[in-house]
């Protein structure tokens, strides 16, 4: 048996305790299957005093996470703090300039800096790994950087963000508004701190933007990420969808065009018989599609203590195992710098809009639809006692930009009563 | 760049032309993602003058396998021949014993000398791997083996007969019985030259015992695996499952229990809306429960070129990236020889039979239910135009031994016009 492998775990939230009890309770069945005991030599975290359910006086307290990452026997920073700058950057450099390994489960920070800290832990021969940082449990970065390396990248997409889903499932399910399900969400403790960070796409699109990465070779552009929440979803679009066949989910889907790199995170109509459609809940899904293994599917708890603890001990796991791969699955230097390409695939469109009872007005929308190239599936208008008309229509393929024009070409026709909704139909 | 990494391939059906082609084709993807070049030097087949659609003139031809796997400049066999012992286990062997690396799909090799394979694996400092052996293109070895290594894992099942999948399908959807499901299967040559290796359960109750392995640390254990085929699944029984809301599946399922290993492979009633339910055609799908992570699932090609190709690539690429890891995820000396247990698990089944039109007859098989212990949850019998009574039973939770029993004593009391068909319900 080797050395054992001392870990020092920086932030001890729910899965820095998670990952604290499974070092304690399960020393036997990690040290068997990576020849190596594992064991944790220090710890640090905002407080002390918190009673965190697991026992924490066997190691050494560090106030400074700082201090932790950079002790010599510390073979491995476990960085659970979150956040993308401050203490957690701060850590992560420190331990990577120190040659130490790092495991961690931030996807905020990787989104904005991984290029910055995969070259920094090449640099010093250290190895930086986020299992983690990508839906929950499902061992996502691993299928994608070394089981499914053999193929050429063709399309990647993923239901990323748990609570969004939650949001969704329920306003399907139970009828609830958006706000409704919004505030069911926010009560039960599903929200961030700042809930744009979920509704608004953000934390998922930290998420896409780090698959894309791996998948395709290139530097991770979070910035490049075409974002839209989930805040604009009615009910109504949830009915129509479900009338049509489709539910309607917060889908990332990321594709090498011509034009460049496309990474979009936004509200997407998915067939209700596909396993995208028929995902509930807080369960995440990634869709990893290659040209020699064709479309896998992966499937399974997105966040909580369990899952994610699972995920960061099998990156522990790995380095106790001595795999040593680079942070992307390239050298960082050969990760190129892709070009932006925002939505450029087409798509068939979802467009729902209420118009004013006038004359002429259904032939005003047609016709602007018409003008920018874009063909009708199917339309149609439903009685209504109001004196606006809800209109649903479903598009041929077209390219967002198209549908942007004729959009803005219904807008000035003054026959809309408010802005349209469009959504993506994803051909999964 | 490190030293290229140098293969042998024995064996080129579909499955071996299609490495050749990822090898030629991707050279410089291979290179970039593990930082070795991979190469081919020599090749070997039954018939060489054969057309295989891909350029082999580049390569050694050796006729004999074993001295395939002996070259000294071979750093990897790549061993796509396939058969449980013979040539395959030949060159499989001296590959090991002389250091080398091997990566295969040979699920029957490994489910017969799996343990005695891992062992020499061990012995010579060499690795033995095989993600294509399980599940086609989906990454599952990998996930069981390093990415869920942290979890006791609780439960694994799997869906991984495409034939068999296919041919339930088939029945369900275009009202087939199973000896026309079959022979249209057989016509498409979807079927292996002893077809009792797909609709027997053989070839997927070889793939369990292998995830058995690695998911309890235990030797493979292939003689342990409860295999029924599909051979007795009716359309009637499909229908009256469909009617009740669920599919009929060749489900595999392992777990640890108080009384020993449960290796079983046998058609089992899922709910129609669970992913293992909504599995169509000659896709398969593998659950894992462990017990920090939950449930994943992973769904994906089962067979075929290019999913295989993948899978034998992405182990090709770990040995080049240098991850040497124990055959089944732990030292083959740490494999425990684990004692077998029968379907001890309990679990409801659903009872198809044929009664006599006698009085009491169904007051006679209630009461061998009874006294087996078993309680009743539905039962049904049909309307019917014949001289027998078609008759569903849905037990409450119980035995197969429990089960077994019943069925005996129904068997004695002259009502039953043909053996009952049971099948068990899974909890998915």
């Amino acid at each position: 048996m080797s050395d054992p492998l001392r870990l020092g775990i920086a932030g001890l939230g729910t899965v820095g305790a998670g990952v604290v009890k499974i070092v304690r309770q399960k020393a036997n069945l990690l040290a068997t299957r990576t020849g190596r005991p594992i064991e944790i030599v220090a710890v640090s975290a905002r407080n002390r005093d918190k009673d965190r359910g697991v026992r924490l006086s066997d190691y050494d307290w560090v106030d400074d996470p700082v201090a932790l990452a950079k002790r010599d026997d510390v073979d491995v920073l476990v960085e659970l703090m979150g956040g993308s700058d401050g203490p957690a950057k701060a850590a992560t450099e420190a331990a990577l300039a120190a040659g130490k390994d790092v495991v961690t489960a931030n996807k905020a920070m990787l989104a904005h800096h991984g290029q910055r800290l995969a070259s920094l832990a090449e640099e010093n021969d250290a190895v930086l790994r986020f299992e983690a940082a990508v839906a929950g449990g499902i061992p996502v970065i691993k299928a994608l950087t070394e089981g499914l390396s053999g193929n050429e990248i063709t399309r990647v997409m993923g239901v990323m963000n748990g609570t969004c889903n939650y949001i969704l499932t329920r306003m399907e399910s139970a009828g609830l508004s958006y706000r409704e399900a919004f505030d069911e969400a926010h009560d039960l403790g599903y929200l961030e701190a700042d809930p744009e960070l979920d509704v608004g796409g953000i934390d998922a699109g930290h998420k896409l933007a780090l698959l894309a990465s791996i998948a395709y070779g290139t530097q991770v552009a979070f910035s490049g990420v075409t974002m839209e929440g989930i805040g604009k979803v009615s009910i109504d679009d949830i009915r129509q969808a479900a009338d049509m066949g489709y539910k309607i989910k917060l889908l990332g889907v990321a594709r090498m065009t011509g034009r460049g790199l496309e990474q979009r995170m936004t509200p997407c109509l998915v067939p209700q018989t596909s396993p995208l459609g028929q995902l509930e809940g807080g369960t995440n899904m990634v869709v990893i599609e290659g040209d020699m293994v064709g479309q896998i599917t992966l499937r399974g708890p997105g966040a909580g203590e369990g899952p994610t603890a699972s995920a960061v001990m099998g990156d522990v796991m790995d380095i106790a195992r001595g795999l040593r791969i680079p942070t992307f699955g390239k050298p960082a230097s050969a990760l190129i710098e892709a070009q932006p390409a925002k939505m450029v695939t087409p798509a068939p469109y979802y467009l729902r809009m209420r118009l004013l009872d006038k004359p002429g007005a259904l032939a005003k929308i047609a016709t602007a639809l018409g003008e920018a190239g874009i063909s009708i599936n199917r339309m149609r208008q439903y009685d209504h006692s109001s004196d606006t008309a809800p209109v649903l229509i479903v598009t041929h393929k077209t390219t967002r930009d198209a549908l942007d024009r004729a959009i803005g070409a219904m807008s000035t026709t003054g026959v809309l009563s408010s802005d349209p909704v469009a959504l993506r139909i994803e051909q999964v």
